[in-house]
């Protein structure tokens, strides 16, 4: 009886698939196929082939036919065989042609301080004790996680994230109104991308381009509301049926929403039935002033709150979630649909661990001290080194604005360019169609170079400042007192 | 000094955020925010309340104050204090209104056997070997990792998919043409959602509802192609600009493409052309035949294969690939977004590893013997006790199609029903707009059920068919010799 090919996949330890279509014999087209896979880099050099027997019986052919076959390609060069060792692919053979790409941001040419804003420090994340929940969510996981799952991502989740957000963010909910999603960008899509919610969107003047070509994407129109020292004028919302804000700490200028102004927005959606979306995306880390609570504590059944682990943890774990109001939670849920669940379950099991454990709360309060630190630095240095430079939104986040002189941020950029700083300028993320004064100044992200490189970009960065010009330095704009450069 | 926010946070152990901006003096805001805390749900019963200090020092106010709204809460029934346990939220608090559901597809009401196509059996999770190379991707990640990373996916995982794709599919491929997703659908998304494809689209008579309503959304325009013994009758594609196959295994109805047809289908892409998308969501598990190679080796610039390991590992990973023609990498990544990697990096690695120390290989054949086992029981009892019955597509994957006399398929599967067996008809794949003969069968999932449950599902389900009519129960159609019931 001839082995089937299970059993000789079983044996053989890797499967190996050819196919002897080609013309002559079975030997000449085992060993045509043999040298097309070696040609073709189909087989990498150094992989070793399966024994004759269990390649035989795997194709059906004579041990003989398979001896034969490695003998010829052996003479040919394109295998070699050595004792003890078996028979391998030689190291000669060609790769399929790569294809060209264009290269991705992390390994962006001749950068040699990085002060992009947007990414937590990457050394920092705590692997031992993510690694600690992500081995007790796998060995306490009910088989049924590693079936379908539930759209609105796993209920230990979402039991967590209820509790933590509750208590550390002043959101009001409950398990059944989360929506897990791999973050923010994801969140909108599912928002915006199935019709759940309608554009005019109204968005702050300064904020993220990626969200807003995201959203043009999906056909939402989004309409720029001007900023001033109070945060965005939401008193101008009249005919927008969604406004997208930063109430914490706006992106990327840096001030909270006023009190007032919170009151506001809120009372706007109810009164013209309008969804306010709450982009909390760096509300963890507030260093000097009293925290600010999630504005969807204020009506959970007009704000979508929006968070993710992107700046608490990591980007790489693709982790979000939305927290809707009761009307919602349906229509999302088909927009999402069954099988696209789009955040590993067993993430998602790890970091409900990781939150109920109480390892949440300990990196973010660790985290809060190393940005601190990080921040009290950068003030020190540009208060010693370029004392005429404004520095706000630095009581919260990962980042600061540098303000500048009108007119001075283009040369400022490319000069940072120069010497090998990546940064990006304020006018990064103006909104093309806003008429509100320019603002000129450097969004400086002062978590992401690691430790040993941070003290050199900050020598860097003040290098390449604009001087003093005579007279007073302050350029007036969003500048609080409350939010200068005396801090820490 | 009075203690920032960031230390007490540090020295309680837990963020707690508190409102103090109610009418009258702190004592009375600090009961009001407390008690709305605790009404509202935010603070769910049993939660453990800082101590004085930590509140005091965290909210800018006397220690005394705090003490004196504990004590109030605990007067009015809010709170509760025990010695040895501080002060704790009373178990009487009301949530927020839980908002209504759909209940997910796992919470499917009176399902007592589970013959659903489309998952493996998630009892066999190789949940320690997967914790081992999650593990050490952990460990040896580099920092980098934790940042913002590839849209194209993680080289580590690239690199392994392209050395086993190649040996074990007959793909021809290298990492810089692989894009990682988070499986079918997202790949679906990203071909057709960006316009990179554009349809029409060919597509299989019977096929995935899920897919088409997905491209439907995305605007494309789906054009069935009948199904006979040898496959989609590709020969019929005219002016489409591309068609969805799945080569290795029709989905649902269980035969392989045609040698022939595999070869004219490349030349249309390559007169027309056209793009080939290539299904393999099984391909690894086939039992009896020669394994089919992927039809993407036949042309990798007129072919996007796709595959994912929902089938060969878990859906619960949310982990698949696309391995492009070259001129397509860089919209397709234009699409996917710097911002949007959609599948877990460190999943990523794990599977890198996995892959790499043959973990997945060896993984694949014991559960290539486990199904060839469960699909052997089933032909089995139905020879037993269904004579009658043919049973088609059973040489490979995890399902069957038990064919059925015409008209019987409704009643059929509204018997399944009523004795509490999920499973569906062939009509459920059925594209409406197809004038092919309709068929009449049961798709039969038998990897779901767990272990213990398997021999009760197949007795219901020997249960619930058609009694045989007079004469030849044979009935024509799709069923080939090769494919029939006389195997294992």
């Amino acid at each position: 009886m001839t082995e089937s090919w299970a059993d000789a996949a079983e044996r053989i330890g890797a499967d190996l698939h050819l196919e002897l279509s080609g013309p002559g014999g079975r030997r000449a087209a085992l060993i045509g196929a043999l040298r097309e896979a070696v040609r073709s880099g189909r087989l990498a050099p150094g992989t070793r082939l399966p024994p004759y027997r269990s390649l035989a019986a795997d194709l059906g052919v004579a041990r003989n036919t398979v001896a034969d076959a490695y003998a010829e390609l052996v003479a040919e060069g394109w295998l070699t065989a050595r004792q003890g060792s078996g028979t391998r692919v030689a190291e000669r053979a060609e790769a399929v042609r790569p294809a060209v790409r264009v290269a991705p941001r992390t390994r962006a040419r001749g950068v040699r301080h990085d002060l992009r804003q947007g990414t937590p420090d990457a050394s920092r994340f705590p692997r031992t004790a993510w690694q600690a929940s992500y081995r007790r969510a796998l060995q306490q996981a009910p088989n049924e996680v590693f079936g379908p799952g539930d759209p609105a991502g796993r209920i230990e989740l979402r039991e967590a994230l209820a509790e933590y957000l509750a208590r550390a963010r002043g959101v009001r909910t409950e398990p059944g109104r989360i929506v897990v999603c791999s973050g923010f960008a994801h969140a909108l899509r599912l928002l915006f991308g199935g019709g759940v919610l309608r554009g005019p969107l109204g968005v702050e003047a300064y904020g993220l381009g990626f969200h807003r070509e995201l959203l043009a994407g999906a056909g939402v129109r989004t309409v720029p509301l001007p900023l001033d020292e109070h945060g965005a004028r939401v008193d101008l919302l009249g005919r927008e049926r969604a406004v997208l804000l930063t109430p914490a700490h706006q992106f990327p200028t840096g001030g909270p929403l006023h009190a007032a102004r919170r009151s506001a927005v809120v009372d706007w959606a109810r009164t013209r039935g309008g969804v306010v979306l709450e982009d909390d995306y760096d509300g963890e880390f507030r260093y000097d002033r009293k925290p600010v609570g999630a504005l969807q504590g204020l009506d959970p059944e007009r704000v979508v709150y929006i968070g993710s682990v992107s700046k608490s943890l990591s980007p790489a774990l693709r982790l979000g979630w939305m927290v809707l109001p009761g009307h919602l939670v349906d229509q999302v849920l088909g927009v999402k649909g069954e099988r696209e669940g789009w955040a590993s379950v067993l993430d998602q099991l790890a970091l409900a661990d990781f939150l109920a454990a109480g390892s949440y709360d300990r990196h973010v309060r660790r985290m809060r001290q190393h940005y601190r630190g990080r921040r009290d630095r950068l003030t020190a240095a540009l208060a010693a080194q370029a004392p005429h430079i404004e520095v706000t939104g630095v009581a919260a986040g990962l980042h600061a604005v540098l303000r500048l002189p009108p007119g001075t941020e283009p040369s400022a950029v490319k000069g940072a360019a120069w010497q090998g700083i990546a940064l990006d300028g304020l006018a990064e993320f103006r909104h093309p169609e806003t008429d509100m004064e320019p603002m000129d100044g450097l969004v400086v992200g002062y978590a992401t170079p690691p430790e040993h490189a941070y003290a050199a970009a900050l020598e860097a960065l003040c290098g390449v400042l604009p001087a003093a010009p005579d007279g007073d330095g302050h350029h007036g704009g969003l500048g609080t007192g409350r939010e200068g450069r005396r801090v820490g």
